[in-house]
């Protein structure tokens, strides 16, 4: 492999010349740049970022922590996320934590040794206080970890608000949430704040129904609904579920049980990611987050904090997507 | 941050024997081993791993070239080979090369700069030259790049023939499938290598309409369908497609089109991924490729190059899911 001896033998310049012509020091003037340029295009001359990283502490590589990649929801922004970070020159290191604290602690560790320029956090696990301690630049999406690290979020407050009110306009009376698990400190969870919310104010009898930590799987999501929402179905003619994939499941078992949809029972979800989007029969009701400019955001903050620039949290307007289920 | 220094100074022992204890080089007693480990945990000591590969060549780092994260096979696919690659204490880059032939050129570039330990290549550009000249281990997905660089592969000749015969087992005459896009040299487009000869051996008439570059999105393929395969759709009972998306928007297309389904036309997809496996109306019947395995034996047979042990192309077998679309 070409070293920068052999480029500044080509170019016939010195190794300072070429080192500061590469990293834009002093003048130097358009003939050398130009000889400089050609003798690296022609020799494929590949300088070791492993060793310039080291001189000039910045990796290009950002690390990013999603809980779980085969959820369409997370594989579409990951899918957005690398495409950003991609038209500015950043790569990205991706951990699946799915839910495994020590999986996480390892992969900071990991990040800082490799020193990663920054972190995009999206986990989902309990223990936050390891990301409060990581030395390095961090955005997180959904969740506040610290008044120091910016978050960014759609509106789930609004979109808790839009699912609820649209079902009370659709004439149901009796509700139900399945949340997603509450005892974490995702900002997701401000979707049962403001159903609980939205139903007091118009009077409406409710109930909500604490999800628990399931795959994406149809399967988990089936038995989830059998065991904990079954028994109670009957008593309600609406539900706004947190997401999209229990929408689907709870869709399915109600039609089974030859419970008549929108008829007898009215289903919104959340989220209106590829699956969603590909989804005909039926078209789901649903809240959607931007997921496009979730994943932008999420990188331009962090790379402004790499650079040195100050960052705040931003939030997201979400949407009402009409389908066939209400 | 703590240093060698600090932890050699904690532990009361010189600065080359943390060294040697942390790169297992010579004989270190029990106690004195236990005495740094503490001294390294207490002190959140983080060994400088850029400096560390710049001296070993060795990142522990794999990079992954995927033509489009969105799309719910390589979503799933990543999914397994970070499990696999994690397990093993490698991380992954990831790089959504979205058939841009200059983006992957860029990555491998970078890949070589940070001295990526190899690459797993599951890219579907045109232009394979690039990937034989990487100087790292590399293994490709459903791709040939070359005889001294191995290959997995699930039995798409195999996948063929079972879609094939199940069609006409079901007694259709006039057979379609639409392929994948030809022109390049994809392991899957075996699948219509095999759908030509089992046709011809049965004497069964048949069309393959050669599919396009599109996305993984319903409107793509919706409009693919309009324009390609619809004036033709009616002189066929069956058609075999190359992935579960299309044969999804076909049965949405041709439902709307009242072509009773499976009476009068019989649909067999290709892959039974997570979207596949979510759906319930209609239940596809599908070819199923083992993602799962796949994407270990990737991680294992570039580990193994890494680690100097020879790795050998692998082909793992399919399995026919019989749903309610044949």
């Amino acid at each position: 492999m070409a070293n920068i001896k052999d480029v500044a033998k080509k170019a016939g310049v010195s190794v300072t010349t070429v080192s500061r012509t590469m990293n834009n020091r002093g003048y130097i003037s358009k003939d050398t740049r130009k000889k400089i340029e050609e003798a690296i295009k022609e020799l494929d001359y590949q300088p070791n970022q492993i060793a310039r990283a080291l001189f000039k502490k910045h990796s290009y590589v950002l690390g990013v922590i999603v809980p779980d990649l085969s959820h369409p929801f997370f594989a579409e922004l990951i899918n957005f996320i690398e495409a950003f970070a991609s038209d500015r020159n950043y790569k990205i290191l991706v951990c699946n934590s799915l839910q495994d604290a020590e999986k996480e602690k390892e992969y900071l560790d990991m990040l800082r040794q490799h020193r990663a320029d920054g972190l995009i956090m999206c986990s989902h696990s309990l223990n936050v206080d390891a990301y409060r301690k990581v030395q390095m630049p961090i955005v997180s999406f959904d969740r506040i970890i610290s008044s120091s690290i910016p978050y960014v979020a759609s509106d789930n407050y609004r979109g808790g608000v839009m699912a609820t009110k649209h079902l009370i306009n659709k004439n149901c009376h009796r509700l139900l949430h399945i949340s997603g698990p509450l005892t974490s400190d995702l900002l997701a969870n401000r979707r049962a704040d403001a159903f609980r919310e939205t139903c007091a104010k118009f009077g409406i009898d409710y109930k909500i129904i604490e999800g628990a930590y399931v795959k994406a799987t149809f399967e988990d999501n089936w038995n989830f609904i059998k065991n904990e929402v079954a028994p109670h179905l009957r008593e309600f003619d609406g539900v706004f579920c947190s997401n999209d994939i229990i929408a689907y499941t709870l869709y399915v078992f109600a039609s089974k049980a030859k419970i008549r949809i929108p008829e007898q029972l009215k289903i919104v979800g959340y989220d209106y990611h590829n699956f969603t989007r590909m989804l005909k029969y039926p078209i789901l009701t649903t809240i959607k987050q931007p997921i496009d400019q979730i994943g932008k955001k999420l990188c331009a903050l962090l790379i402004d904090q790499i650079e040195n620039v100050s960052a705040d949290n931003y939030v997201f307007d979400v949407q009402l997507i009409e389908g066939e289920t209400t």
